[in-house]
């Protein structure tokens, strides 16, 4: 044999590490978890994905009074229709085998630019942060509609975006003069690598999403064999932001976006370098979320080549118990601000910032059943 | 104690590794994904594995349309019968405890050399390219049958096949007097590794199929221990091609064969640097395939040692809704053509060679059920 | 790409690794189990959890019987209740739906000081030794309690203990203080890095336990995102110990404790390096144990943040018989005590502190069913 | 953080390797695999273990027929009951939760001395080779006895067996003194690691068997912590076997024992090293095994620390077909000698020795259900 294989990098998911814990310990009372977008300031570090299943405009207003901020999907439901309560009726009607058909029909309907601005104004008027996003291809002529209106965020999304796809076609969306052209952040993703987070940062955008088909059962797997877990994504990335931030003196932060489902799952994207987290699925499961228990990506109503379906998820907890508890589950999928305040102390960081420092190992988890351990509270 | 034990090198299987997006991102209609073996151009880079459920006339016609190459098993049921038609019947009405008694007693016809160059012309006939593959000892008696007919394309094809087995029996084949005999490419397989190909390569031929038990569950792993993951496989041998065209300036194609599922295996495959995927039990799907939803292999008839067996796979889709779609799953198994571009674009790989410089990561893939990922469309 | 992810540590746990073979063995009679704790001589290097579902009086009397210590939990139902009994019948006959928060409201009740003194008394009138647990915010205002009563052995323990959390806070509690006012050996925990045991151990305490969330299923991983894997955990402390005697002189040894379930995990842990185990649910099952075949961790009745739950572990051996069998069972649930002298025995361990240089490989383990090995006896 | 854990070395058992093919091929027709200790030779290098399970007077006949060796357990029914057809049916009627009770009274009963002599001679009437089997303790009393009747092989043999466990007692067996007393090959085992396996040689020994807790579900794995996996062990074993030729030019073969279940088995156990291989269970479901269907191991009647139980393994197959085939079976647990050849003939290995050159991988297996893979066949 001539040649010896290289070894492939190991990529580590969120099962696949724990945190440890650190040499000093704080209470829980001690920690300082807000974080902040250039000026957007947020109690809490939690952000809602831009799906139609989980943000509409009551939750962009209830999820900004509990301190953080919901982003609208500008390409979806809201953009198209009137009244978006009659479609998430009918979707939530409509029996699993005939949803992908019915959706690819509901998102083949035209955008109408109008209502881009009336969802800011509604959610301002309502007193919530304004947060909307757009596929690139419709950001040029969309994105300044919801300026005009009032936004106070706007999110640029694809599945994989990097600065150069879009120099190449002549009406493709240039990072830079988007930035110069609007008064408020923009954030920009999804992205996994070094090199894009770095030439994004050097666009003048204010941050960064992370995540491309995060989960190990995450179907652009399957489909396209493309994936990177969250874990590996967001070290990489804040590799990149902490080096950017060292050579220029602008701090970007990165959210952590996709495929976090307990509060296990947010503290390990903090210690992997997140300053803040998007999350879909568990906010689709409030009492809160437009679609009556149902979730679905954006990928979902492709015409050709569909990703994800719409699931039933249920209807589990108000907001407010999902974020603060108190948590009658012992699984870790209720009260996420709590459990990281606690991790937070633990690790002993005081800010997130300072959890960015935790110490993790490479420990998968192996699901058992039945085992029950010793955990005497920390001073209660 | 006083030596170690040395580590094995680590291979990978398609679930086993996750390709990352690139730094440029391009639109899928901008992929150029055509490829070539010594003058025969393929507008898709698929070819029809030479199994009796996979290939016969007809399928074989269908596939040349669609733009890919079938290969026909000269081995089998077509040249041992004037009608394959009732031996597929037959083998589709078989209760499974007697199917692979039916199958030794089917395969242990004799060969009529005068069906070779009849299928040849029937394909030719039908407007196709007539791919027809033999197993080593009887490539010398009937390759020339098939060449004479008009044959496009001469597949040497066994489990495990290399350079000097041949020439260590008296009436051996020897691989380089054939590729002088025969006008037309000739593909070998299979290996799996880098010696053997560049071997291969040496004796003039055109292509060389990269797979040996490639499957997680493959029988050759449990019967003989024997069995290479595709990806380390395909990785190993593409070295060798790299090498030998270093050295010579001659590029032989090699095409990964074997354990393909998904769009996800077809893009991981050209990422580990394929020119070409060989593949059969989604082909066996179809409903141009000849077996009536059957699926065996080649070892399945082995008189003393079978490997594998026939399974009931079904008719799922068309030939070309599996290669285009449009899609209505969401796992990957259809449009596999379409999951290639959109993957290519994603990587920022304008050609498939192109595409072998994707970076993947070692990522195991863990099987969960009801998670849902926000994949926001790629310019769409 | 600029910069590569750096790998993270490889974290093992019970089921990850195996133990091989000495040069030499022993007959099991030959081998010596004894341990002590600061003049706390145990015959068998085992101890009961501190876990209301594990130990009140009678089975610490028992467990001493055995030649082993008990820790009573002095933050649970024995400080809170005069006559615990009717608590442990209450939660017995509780359904499964309604068991946390029946143990959110049994555990908000107060705690009565004077019980503290009356629990160890008892289990000094019994024979016992009488060691006791508080959760570091009670340990200055009960331990001293304890003590006066004749406790044998004082424990500090939480779920994450520092030296460093504790002189943060004004009325914190500082062990080198603690260790001065009284006169027994004091233990504290949990942890599970090299730091912070050697911080603990210049406290001049006299013990320290091992574990945080170890358990590979552990809700504390899938709440906080924080555990480390018994074995890791254990081998890292054990390098404190190490390192700490080497530079003091002092040997202060170290209890794993957290996921033992097996005779092989308690023969990995001390192949890792403890001087003894502390076991919570295999103690639980016994006969002598008083929740009546239920089992809970302290982190239960956590009141917003709940972690484990009431789990019904049945009674299934005396006390005698877990500890020393004989076993009717094969999967190493029973007679710990023999399997782990058999162990020794294999290693050619003479002493505790031999079986530390256990060689171990990593092995993990696959449940497969229907296997059946030849083990000639050893010598029988 | 001051110290980093080691990592612990990697093991590797059966499921967790995959064997490469080799440069050139052979004809499963000109492979060699034939083996011997010192003067015993072997057409086939397949021993039947020493459990009552698998081999009787009749079956070490059979077995002998075949080309390999049985082995005769000299502690177990045949040497404590005159007529053990009764015993075997007695095991064979009793319901499995009374088994291993029964089970620990069999093996109560006292030895007959008079008996192994019987059996040895009643083997050699039957012209079979008589190997017989001893625990180290029972070794110095009997064996004579067994070589005094004929006896060709004398094998010791326990769960771990060292050269020096037995000179701490003054009893204790010698093996240079057994060897230099007995003038048949007398193989040791068992043993997993470097140095006892050169020790044992240098006691003069002809040969060794290797294997401690090899299955992934062992039992000994789970009651004492011990095992390793078999493809780890026998290659550290292999290598002390090289060693020991290079420096004394006495060729020792190791016996890999333990954990076979397939023919992919068996080949990795050659191409890890092994000279021969033991197997159990495999033999336990032939027709000519004495147990009717049942199987169990030698610590199954363990009075106080039992590993293993008896299972009901049924009876499958002839011995001939096991070895030989034809095989009706795709799952590798017939035809064992077959695939032996095949596999060699992939391999390029002409003889035993060459085989342990093969190249193996790092290839865990993952069980999936439903797939098929092309496998034409090599030169048929």
């Amino acid at each position: 044999m001539a040649r010896e294989l290289k070894d492939l990098q190991q990529a580590y998911g969120f099962d696949d590490v724990a945190i440890v814990p650190g040499d000093i310990t704080l209470n829980p009372e001690l920690v300082d978890i807000s974080t902040s977008f250039d000026g957007i300031k947020m109690d809490i570090p939690f952000m809602a994905s831009a799906m139609d299943s989980v943000v509409d405009t009551n939750f962009a207003i209830e999820m900004s009074k509990a301190g953080g901020v919901a982003v609208m999907n500008m390409d979806g439901i809201h953009s198209r229709y009137d009244d978006p309560e009659p479609i998430y009726q009918e979707i939530a009607e409509t029996p699993r085998e005939a949803a992908t058909a019915l959706m690819q029909k509901i998102y083949s309907q035209p955008v109408k630019p109008e209502l881009v601005g009336k969802r800011v104004e509604d959610i301002k008027k309502g007193g919530g942060t304004a947060a909307v996003s757009f596929v690139p291809a419709s950001t040029k002529r969309l994105a300044p509609l919801a300026e005009e209106a009032g936004a106070d965020v706007i999110v640029v999304q694809g599945t994989v975006v990097t600065v150069r796809h879009n120099s190449r076609s002549l009406e493709g969306l240039i990072l830079s003069k988007l930035v110069d052209q609007l008064n408020v952040p923009v954030l920009v993703g999804n992205t996994v690598t070094y090199d894009v987070v770095k030439e994004m940062m050097s666009q003048g955008i204010h941050g960064v999403l992370v995540g491309v088909g995060p989960g190990a059962a995450c179907t652009s797997r399957e489909v396209l064999g493309i994936g990177v877990p969250q874990v590996s994504a967001t070290i990489e990335c804040a590799a990149a932001r902490d080096d950017y931030f060292e050579e220029t003196g602008r701090y970007v932060p990165i959210i952590t976006d996709g495929g976090i489902r307990t509060g296990g799952d947010v503290c390990k994207s903090f210690a992997s370098g997140a300053d803040a987290v998007m999350i879909g699925s568990p906010f689709a499961k409030t009492a809160e979320a437009p679609a009556h228990g149902n979730h679905w990506g954006m990928a979902t109503p492709h015409p050709s080549l569909p990703r994800g379906t719409r699931l039933s998820v249920g209807t589990h907890y108000s907001l407010n118990q999902l974020l603060f508890g108190p948590s009658s589950k012992t699984d870790g999928t209720e009260n996420l601000v709590g459990a990281l305040r606690v991790s937070m102390g633990y690790v002993g960081a005081e800010t997130l910032r300072e959890m960015h420092n935790a110490r993790m190992m490479h420990a998968p988890a192996i699901k058992t059943e039945g085992k029950i351990y010793q955990m005497a509270g920390l001073g209660s």
